[in-house]
Parts: C-alpha cells; sequence; structure tokens
C-alpha cells in the first residue's frame, strides 16, 4: 500500500468521506478497541493549537496508541521547504530530513503551519506542508493550514448530519462575520469544499473583498455538480440566512490586504453588521448554528444565538475526537 | 451525581480530608490497582510548574490513565472570564467556551493561574480558576493560584501525619522567611485552612506587612474553633519557634506592598534575620522541618537545616503523587 | 545496586558497550516485551531538540513505560548548581533540590544542558548535567552536553555495525565541515572516543583552530591504544578521505573564539571547501557517508552525497530509539 496523507478534504472522495463519518457515528455510539495499540503520533505545530493538540491527543490514546506533541519554535524548526538550496540562511534543517527522521520514529505525523509571509501567492500554497507530505514516508495529516482544515470540516459534517440526518440537497449558509484579526481562510475552505463532496446547496455570504480564493471557489462548484449541490454568493447576511438550515459563522481574512492588518481592520470599521444575533437566525429554517471554536463572543455572534438551544458549537469541538480517530484508524489500519 | 471541585482546601470538610489521607496512605504503602483505565486529566498551565506537572502526569499514569498537559501562554490562552462582554479587545476566548470544550475531552481538569494585576483585591478572587469551575462540566483542580494550593497542602498535611502519628492539638508553627522576590500566598492560606480543619495549634510567625488575607484568617479561626485547634500571631520567628512539633517555613508576598516588588525588597533588607537555622530549631519540640520547593537555600533557611535529619522536604514533594492519586480516585470514581 | 548514569561514552567499558550494542540489535530484529512497564522517564531540556526528545519518548513508550518532557525554561530551571551558596541572586532552585524532587517522581532522568557562558574552561565543565547526575538518586542520562552526547555516539556505532560487519581496525574519517554557526563538540568528542573503544583507525581532520579539547584527545589516544586502534589528525579533508570505510562529517566550533561567534564566522569563510562532496566521496574505500542530523545541505555536504546511496544519515537516526532501548533496560532492569 501507497502512503496516503490528509491535506485537503478533497484528498477524500465522497465515498470515502462518507465511510469515514460512518465509522466516526460508529465510534462515537460505541467506542473502540484498542486498534492502534503499539502507533504513535507525532503531532508538529508551527501555530498554536488547544482544540486540535487535546483532541488528537485523546483519540490516538483512546485507541490504545500514543500522541507525542512537538512545538515547533520557528526558529528552530521552520525549516528549509525548497530542493537544491544552498543552506547558508537561518533554516538549521531542511523538511526533507526532518520528515523522514519524524517517519523512522512515529507511524503517522500531523503538521499544522499557517504561512505568514504576507505575500498570498506564496502563503496560498501551503508550501511547508506539502513539502512535509512529500517527504515524509508515513501518512501526513493537515491540523490547519493557511488554505485548508480538514479535520474541522470533518467534524462539523459529522455534526450536521447528526441534526439533518440527510445533508443531500440541505441549505447551508456560511457567513463571514467580523473579527478584530484577520483569520486564516483554511476552515472556511474546508467546511465549503466538503459541503460540496456532500451535495449540499451552499451559500457563502461574505462583504466585497472577502472572496475565496478563486481555485478552492472553482473545485467546490465542480464538486457540488458532480453532487447534485449548488454554490451561490450573496453579499448580504440578512439575504443568505433566508431559510437555510445550517447557519455557519466564521470570520475569516481578505486576499486583498493579505499582510496589512490594519487596511483590513480599517474596512472592517463598517462591517460590524456581519454579527449574527437572533434576528438572523430568525430567518433561517430553524437552522442549526455553527462556529468553529474560538469565537469572539458578541462580535462574531451574541451570547443568546451561541448559548441557544440550535447551538452545535460544543458538539463540534468534540466530534473532532471522533472523525480523527475514524480517519487514524483509516490511515493506519 | 453533581461534579464536585477542589478550589479551596476547604472545599473537604474534615472527613473528607481525613478519607484523602487515609486512601493516599494506602496507595503510598501498597500501590494503586489501574483504577482510572481511559480516563484522562488535562492540565493547563498559566504560570510554570515543575512539581506539578510531573506529580500530576505520573499520579494519573500509574493510575492507568492520561495526562494532556497544555503550557497556556498567555497571549493566546488567558482567556475572557466576564459574562457578557464584547470580545473585540485582547482575548481570543470566552473561559465558558474553552471550559465548556475542555470538558468534551478529558475527565478531569487542573488550572494553575496566579492573578498578577498589581490589585490585591483583584488577584485575591482567584476569578480565572472559578470562571473555569463554574463553566467545566468535569471537575476542576486548583493547581495553584493566587489564594490556595490545596494539593500541597494535602500532601504536606499527609507529611505531618507520617511523622506525628496524631496531628490533633500539635503544634505548627508556619514562619514567614526572607526571599529576593515576592512570592504567592496561596500555599500558605491552604497550609494554615488545612491545619486547622485538623485541630492543630497553630501559630503564624510573619513580621508587620506579612499579614494573610483576613478572609482566610477568619475562615482558618473558625475551622480551627470547630476542630478544636486554635490560631495565633506573633510577630518574631525566634519566639515563634518555641516548643512547636512542625516548623513550616515560606516566604510569601505582602497585600501592602502588591505589584510594587520594589517596595517590598526595600523593605525586607532589614528582614533578613527571618531565616531559619539550626539556633531556630533548637528552640521548637525537635520539630521536623518543612517547606514547599523550590527553596532559595541560605536565604530561606540554611543548608544544615534542609538537609538535616529532621528535614522532610523531599518527602512533602513525593506525597503530592499520593495525595494527587487519592484525588483524582475521589473525584473520578 | 548503586546507580549507573550515562554522561561519557567512557562511562561504558567495551564490554558493556558490546553487550548494549548487541541488546540494541536484538531489539531492532525482535522487538521487545514491554520490560518496563509502570517506569517513568523524565527528560528535562535546557535546549531545543526534535529527534532526541522524539526518539526516547518513542523508545520508552515502546518498553511499555511512560515518558515525561519538562522543557527547561533557562529564567526557571537553569539552577543553581554550587554548593554552600547563599541564594539570592536569579536561581530559583538548587540543582539538589530539583535532582532530589525528580528522583522521587520518576526511574530515570534525561538532561540535555549545553552551558554558554562563552568560557571555555567553565563550559567544558558540563557543571549542571554533573550537579544533576551528583544529586539525583536515580540514573542520569545525558541528552547533549557541551563535552558529550553519548546516544549519538551509540546509534551511530550501531549503524557501523550494521555496515561494516565488524569495527576493530576499520578507518574511521571524522570529518569537520564549514557551517555558519558555532556548533558543540559533543557529538564530535563521543563518536572518537566510543570509536577508540571498539578499536578503530581514526583519523580526525580538521582546519587549524578546530582542535578536539585536549583531555579528550588524550582519553580517545588511551582508549584506542587499549582497544588495538589508533587516532591520527590530518589538517586536509582531501588527504583524510582516502582509502577510509567510514566518512562521518560534522561541524563543530572552535575552542580558540569559543563565546566570539563573529570571529569564528570570520575565520570559516576561507573553510567553505570542508564540505563533503562525490570527488570527497570517491577517494574512500567506497565508504559510508554519515552525519548526525540536523545537517545544512549544501554547506556541509552535497545533496547527491546526503541522498547517495552510501548515506545511513536516516539509519542513524532511527538506531537511536534501538540503543536508548537497550540503555534503558540496562540501567533499569
Amino acid at each position: 500500500m501507497t502512503k496516503r496523507d490528509l491535506i485537503s478534504p478533497t484528498d477524500l472522495n465522497r465515498d470515502e468521506l462518507e465511510n469515514l463519518l460512518a465509522l466516526a457515528g460508529r465510534i462515537k455510539a460505541k467506542g473502540t478497541a484498542p486498534l492502534l495499540a503499539g502507533r504513535t503520533l507525532g503531532l508538529l505545530f508551527f501555530d498554536p493549537s488547544l482544540r486540535t493538540r487535546v483532541s488528537f491527543d485523546v483519540a490516538i490514546t483512546q485507541l490504545g496508541g500514543h500522541c507525542i506533541q512537538i512545538d515547533a519554535d520557528r526558529e528552530i524548526y521552520d525549516l528549509e521547504p525548497q530542493e537544491q538550496v544552498v543552506m547558508d540562511g537561518p533554516a538549521e534543517e531542511h523538511v526533507k530530513d526532518a520528515a523522514r527522521t519524524l517517519s523512522r520514529y512515529v507511524d503517522v505525523l500531523g503538521v499544522r503551519h499557517l504561512s505568514k509571509t504576507g505575500d498570498w501567492e506564496r502563503d496560498g500554497q501551503d508550501l511547508l506542508l506539502r513539502s512535509y507530505a512529500k517527504h515524509a514516508t508515513v501518512p501526513v495529516i493537515n491540523l490547519e493550514s493557511t488554505q485548508h482544515h480538514p479535520c474541522q470540516a470533518f467534524a462539523d459534517m459529522m455534526t450536521m448530519q447528526e441534526n439533518l440526518i440527510r445533508t443531500q440537497g440541505r441549505k447551508l449558509t456560511l457567513a463571514w462575520s467580523n473579527h478584530p484579526e484577520p483569520k486564516s481562510l483554511g476552515a472556511t475552505h474546508s467546511v465549503a469544499l466538503t459541503a460540496a463532496t456532500m451535495g449540499m446547496d451552499i451559500t457563502l455570504a461574505y462583504p466585497l473583498g472577502f472572496e475565496l480564493d478563486p481555485e478552492v471557489m472553482e473545485d467546490a462548484r465542480r464538486q457540488a455538480e458532480q453532487a447534485g449541490g449548488t454554490v451561490r454568493v450573496i453579499n448580504d447576511l440578512a439575504e443568505a440566512a433566508d431559510g437555510c438550515d445550517v447557519l455557519y459563522a466564521r470570520s475569516w481574512g481578505s486576499h486583498r490586504y493579505w499582510g496589512d492588518p490594519e487596511r483590513e481592520a480599517m474596512v472592517k470599521r463598517s462591517l460590524q453588521s456581519w454579527r449574527v444575533d437572533r434576528s438572523i437566525m430568525a430567518r433561517t429554517n430553524n437552522a442549526i448554528f455553527m462556529h468553529p471554536l474560538p469565537v469572539r463572543r458578541n462580535v462574531v455572534a451574541t451570547d443568546n444565538v451561541l448559548d441557544g438551544e440550535r447551538s452545535v458549537i460544543y458538539d463540534q469541538a468534540e466530534n473532532r475526537v471522533h472523525v480523527q480517530k475514524a480517519l487514524l484508524v483509516q490511515l493506519l489500519k
């Protein structure tokens, strides 16, 4: 068997995704045997993490395996990803060597790396992550990159399935929300692609200037078409909420102002109405409310929405464990 | 069963405390079965730790469970504890959401957070810790706060019992000592309250300006009265040592100079005689010498006291493991 | 049994080293039973680590035991190693107390500490590490110090044995290479001593100014003499490569410019030809190429050497796990 990586959610086709989610559901309902006894998961964090760190550690441990977490100080571990370079600069090690070494120690490797050069063309390539995947001889799991966050998206899809029973043809509104800081696009991209793969009718709602990456959009439209779903864009939050079954709020940064947080902050001063409150929720088809934590309360959404009975935000967080167990089992068995 | 937290030592009444210590003694003597197999302890450190970190990890692991340590970078994880706030400031997440999320992942949560705003009224409320306890749906253990350090106090009481057989009515002198830096009051408060609960005759010895928190003092006097013990204050180290069975040395900061370390340091220049040496120990009733590590040698106490045959400082450290095992078993079974 | 430490590779005599390597070979071939169930390894890092951290965690875990990693913030944990000091300076704790406390919690303690005062006389004493070994009541393993890195050297010797079958009398060239930064001498010293103990014919190749520590050299010559090997020095890379069976490249810092990295960097500008390429490898006896990672590609050695079929750099890294398992078993059983 050749090794399998999970960089983008579309690394799994629809059948594989449905199998994964079905397995995650069985694991949640019934627990698991120690299927991964003796196996080691290495987690390499170039960016901070609470949920990903803890949920993966719990997942592999409950499967009988072991987790080793490496907090990758960027000064030490932000390694050279380019080939054939004379390494007389700051990088102490080439990704090739770190990846091949770690492959001798662990059975599967998770990497979180958000590229932040300020140049979207460059950052959007997820170069370091893809270099790890290329050189590692064990499976590599994306723990969030500039472009993708597949584990979050899979947990979210599991949560939608739990609440909607059937997701095919159901209406998901993926709504940009205000936030004091520029956020990555990874989770948004991955949720859109995963929902497209599952044939949902997706409404993307954002103010002008906060478009998704064009290639991701194209990919989402293609996936949706294949799966019998749709993708549309509306530049108005209230209108986008009309009749949806799922209202998924999240802030993300703008390509236009990428690497210029002051400029983005200035633009966002006039966008404070992009916040989900009860009046927005009242326009939906009694939608569930979703958000991948952490959330800025009363900026992104109001307390009464976040704590309301249609909020499933903690289920999303919990389901990280279950989908990640299923993923680890599928990658390693 | 409702969940039970351990924030202050008085969260356990005397019977519960005696049961805990008895269980810790049996565990020390005979070991334990893997009573907590499959259970996870999360440790959240906002302040550095050596003993607490390692002793809890060893405790849960030897009980068959698993420890996940989270070093909480204050920039990332020093979360919003106030309710109904518009979170457009530095806090990325509300304690409510972090606590509820972690409650989906772990079975019990330890938190170390020493509030350091410089305002004693505020810091003494242990707001962040109490917010975690309020919002978590799993038990929360205080790993040291501004006001309390119950695990240290329980290990210390176990150590006293090992050496004194009976603690009721025995004389404990809790002696302030000099130190180049302002130290927290937590361990001192918790030792005083725990000894009061166990009916000891407590002498608090400190120079003027280094009073304990008035509410803690009141609580200690009430506990002592109920338990048949006493609490008195003497502002002289040598006199306070006379005839005691336990001399427990430790430095703590002054409320009066809270948030003003230069001022406190200036005051302490004239307090260098507050150091335990052989002449002080000679006044005791062949007392055991106690100190919760780390200790500044030859500032707080002399080498010959710390390394003397009546010193039980390493037993105190070891007993952390045993009382914490007992605590985890009682909280989780 | 008295406790046994591993500070320098010569803490094991030849018989003990051969037994260790034989056990490591059996473990690599056949795996191991959970011989160390219930045992805890504490790792104390004062300096960053990737390979050592992960390989020790994997080693103890696969033996059924448990690893606790402590990242020792130098501000907090760079403790006082001198005896009888009045601790009113920056050090919060004495090594004696940290070592004795940790000995109550763990069964074996690894320490990485590279002393960096800029004074070679002082740094070369490995004072903090040796203080830990002196005061701990459990075995202490050197995870790399200013003077030594025995675990790396043992893994390297295992790798040589795998490729050469017999190492007695075989030719090892230990070649200094260029590098933008001053590197520690630990691994070089330990490889030289280990190869000397095993009776190899060692050629040390370095430019003037990059001599090894005189005491280590003397020790290496003595070990070689006892074991039937030799040690010589050549100040020319190409000549040193002639006919060798193993070409082991690595950069190390100069005593002469210790603590003066600008000066060393200036000197090294004229030493860029100290880089292993195909023309150097062509002069060897079809040697294997070795380097303890991380490596600066195309500075220390060219890509085609590092990725060539005679390169065993990842085997060196993997063998860390196997020799460390053998070491832990021998120290703890």
